[in-house]
């Protein structure tokens, strides 16, 4: 106990493999007998998965960055204040002991011998060497600078997301806020009250004031919409009662490259309910670059503002990028499956058609369905969660499995309808897409209940369940 | 609108007079023809003034770092998590808009113009340099990278507390973390969860485990004790359920230089409790420096921790430090007032007595009562809040003034006990200082339900008093 350096030194060799550990005590939960399913990433795919899958006949490990499963739809609600932070997390060891955890980053997939190398996602330990944040690292995703390991798997799930598109525009990384994250929406509950105590600067100017209370909101997805939404109400209850001489001088502008935001349900709606509610709606108008305090808007020039939130879709992951033997969407770049989420290798010989790869399945925003566009992630869109629809049928799958049951069945999606909270007890309730079921609904307070009794109901533990109406 | 840099100029004369701006419509909230009471700092004697001064008679201006009070008490709980965060906060401005609120930071005080020079406490503005963080910074408060602005009083409140002391141990400030603040409750529960993902490296030792789950206490007092019972009930409860391969490794350590902790009643509870509960108690122990993943102590050499959260008492705040005009305690450096709680300023002719400040209080860490030696802050001793008890006194004199009452009646501290959670539903109850009330009660359950109520009963708005005990 009194040498700390030798008893944090390390197996040199990298990557080592965890089986050969697996009968010390440490991995005395590993399951002899059973086949390895490893679940890569804990988000709406993976989680739903962890969730389905039969534990008990399965030795399941996750192996996720985040120590905890974001319920993203609520993020905007944390954002400003009307939830609390803890409600959108689900930690991943809920299902320990049965299922072994490591938070950590999957690096490289090697298909041919059936194994991971993975990176620890902790702190640094005494005398290791802290590397620079990876892109996506959260609050408690750190870049990776532990010895690199190994997990071998019988069965694989890939389930590691995307990240946040920027196309590339200068200082968005820098200067914006995302919104997919839980340190995202305490990062940006924090910058709110800032720019309000900021403005509050006694001896400002007031155009000053209204330049750092102006809150700028690229891209006009559901996302963009709630938050534009919750923000507003955000402003008009406890920011007006807060700082009542400041309250007037803020104000909401929402930005989209698009003619159009949403659906055309949704837009006709929210458009007359924003500008109703003084969010200025700016469609087909071009973001070029991103300063401290200022965008630079193609169609108006130079923008001030106190608050950034940016959220025009996603980007690959990384880990997907590393994979060369899968096949590929040419645009999107996310991996190709078929109709059973399974992963599509690339033919041996040119010409020939791929082939799906009978262990290693892929859902969520790092895969698609040959041939079938399904609406990606969609935060604040309870209902056609795509990821999440595809996690329970892989589960079950695997599940079946266990019987060799027939899994011939191919994945079907319900969308189930569109829901995003434009606030002010409102909320819109799209169908427009819904493969059967009732017409469109009118939006409104039934749209709103709708929204949030889908919440509740959603995969949320117990404690969760309890927890969440007793702070609406 | 469209240039930033032009509408964030400042006036560059600095300090600029608050005053003069207080007929624009900002200030339009400033009273006039009434006396302006200045409140500096927002901790548990001047939120009690905040509270307790007649706002509408009174022209109120609360000048804080923090945009909120921090129910110190709690902290403990936050830390591990038994507590939500939003429950041991109130905000500032809940007094909006009777009370005008800057989050800054009081640099001087020139009592002869009664004015304060005061520094904002919120991030730079675009073009502005940051500047380094001050010692005692918190979530909300940055170093002051505006422009410095003045306030003038006519009555003034000096309750800026201190800061944690360290004795100058080297790394202390590096490696440790302390329990002042809702910021450091949060940064440790993190850095708690941390050490477990670390130790669940799957290349480690199990020395390397022990050494990262060894959780280090130095400082005895109730925050030390109370911290230590509340680390051990969570790695009882949550933390054997979702790490039980590493729960058995985890132990924590209490370390102090004095040869008995806490008053007698509560040492030989706490030390019996702690012993039982496997939580090792070091009396005349002296720590010398810190190193990442170590702490040197005197009698035992290098001991490795994963986690050390100091809190070994208080250090001179450094507005205090500027004040050359009052008396000072020659050893912990704070100002002396007199038994009415207000300044005592050097006389001007050597070996003169002291003359009190007709209108400068001083209460809280930051202030001691000649002749007095109070018990000091006391996170977690609820009802020896002598910065409390002070506060409600302030505030009734300062009414009592308005009609002209008489003030004459010196400020008597009550201990009301001092209570001590130290895990699994115990709690100690110590009357021994009690200058009345009945003998020491036996410490148990009921203590405990003391604790509790104590708690719930303190001065918390009502949207916390229904929180917390849905959270217990």
């Amino acid at each position: 106990m009194l040498c700390a350096k030798a008893s944090l030194a390390r197996a040199p060799v990298l990557p080592v493999a965890v089986r050969g550990l697996s009968q010390s005590s440490f991995h005395s939960s590993a399951v002899q007998g059973k086949d390895k399913v490893v679940i890569l990433g804990s988000g709406w795919g993976g989680y739903e998965v962890l969730k389905g899958i039969d534990k008990s006949r399965y030795d399941v490990t996750m192996v996720s960055p985040n120590t905890y499963f974001n319920f993203t739809p609520l993020l905007a609600s944390c954002a400003v204040g009307s939830l609390e932070y803890r409600c959108a997390l689900e930690p991943v060891r809920r299902y320990t002991p049965q299922v072994k955890s490591y938070q950590a980053w999957c690096d490289a997939i090697d298909f041919k011998s059936k194994a991971l190398t993975c990176m620890p996602a902790t702190p640094a330990l005494p005398g290791e060497q802290s590397t620079a944040p990876r892109a996506d690292a959260t609050t408690t995703a750190y870049p990776g600078t532990g010895t690199p390991f190994s997990i071998p798997y019988d069965k694989l799930v890939i389930s590691v997301g995307a990240y946040s598109q920027t196309f590339g525009i200068p200082g968005v990384k820098e200067h914006g806020y995302f919104l997919k994250d839980i340190k995202d929406a305490r990062s940006i509950r924090t910058r709110i009250l800032e720019c309000f105590e900021q403005a509050n600067e006694p001896l400002l100017s007031d155009e000053a004031r209204r330049d750092i209370l102006h809150f700028c909101i690229v891209g006009g997805g559901p996302t963009g919409i709630e938050f534009g939404a919750e923000l507003h109400d955000l402003l008009n209850a406890d920011i007006k009662k807060h700082y009542p001489h400041l309250a007037p001088l803020a104000r909401i502008s929402l930005y989209d490259v698009a003619p159009k935001i949403l659906s055309i349900v949704m837009r006709r709606y929210a458009v007359k309910a924003f500008k109703r509610e003084g969010i200025d709606i700016f469609t087909s108008h071009h973001v070029e670059g991103v300063e401290a305090g200022r965008i630079f808007v193609k169609e108006q020039g130079e923008v001030p503002f106190g608050l950034l939130v940016w959220s025009t879709g996603l980007s690959p992951n990384p880990l997907i990028e590393t994979i060369t033997e899968a096949v590929k969407h040419p645009k999107t770049g996310s991996v190709i499956t078929d109709d059973h989420c399974q992963l599509l290798m690339k033919p041996s010989k040119e010409g020939d058609a791929p082939v799906p790869n009978p262990d290693v399945w892929a859902v969520g925003d790092a895969a698609m369905i040959q041939g079938i566009m399904l609406p990606a992630t969609a935060q604040g869109i309870v209902c056609t969660k795509v990821a999440n629809q595809k996690g329970k049928y892989v589960a079950k799958n695997l599940n079946r499995m266990l019987e060799s049951q027939d899994v011939s069945r191919p994945f079907k999606w319900k969308n189930m309808g569109t829901l995003a909270y434009v606030g002010e007890d409102h909320a819109l309730y799209d169908r427009t897409k819904a493969a059967k079921g009732p017409k469109p609904k009118k939006a409104g307070r039934l749209a709103w209940l709708l929204w949030r009794s889908a919440y509740v109901s959603m995969a949320l533990s117990t404690r969760n369940k309890i927890l969440i109406p007793t702070f609406w």
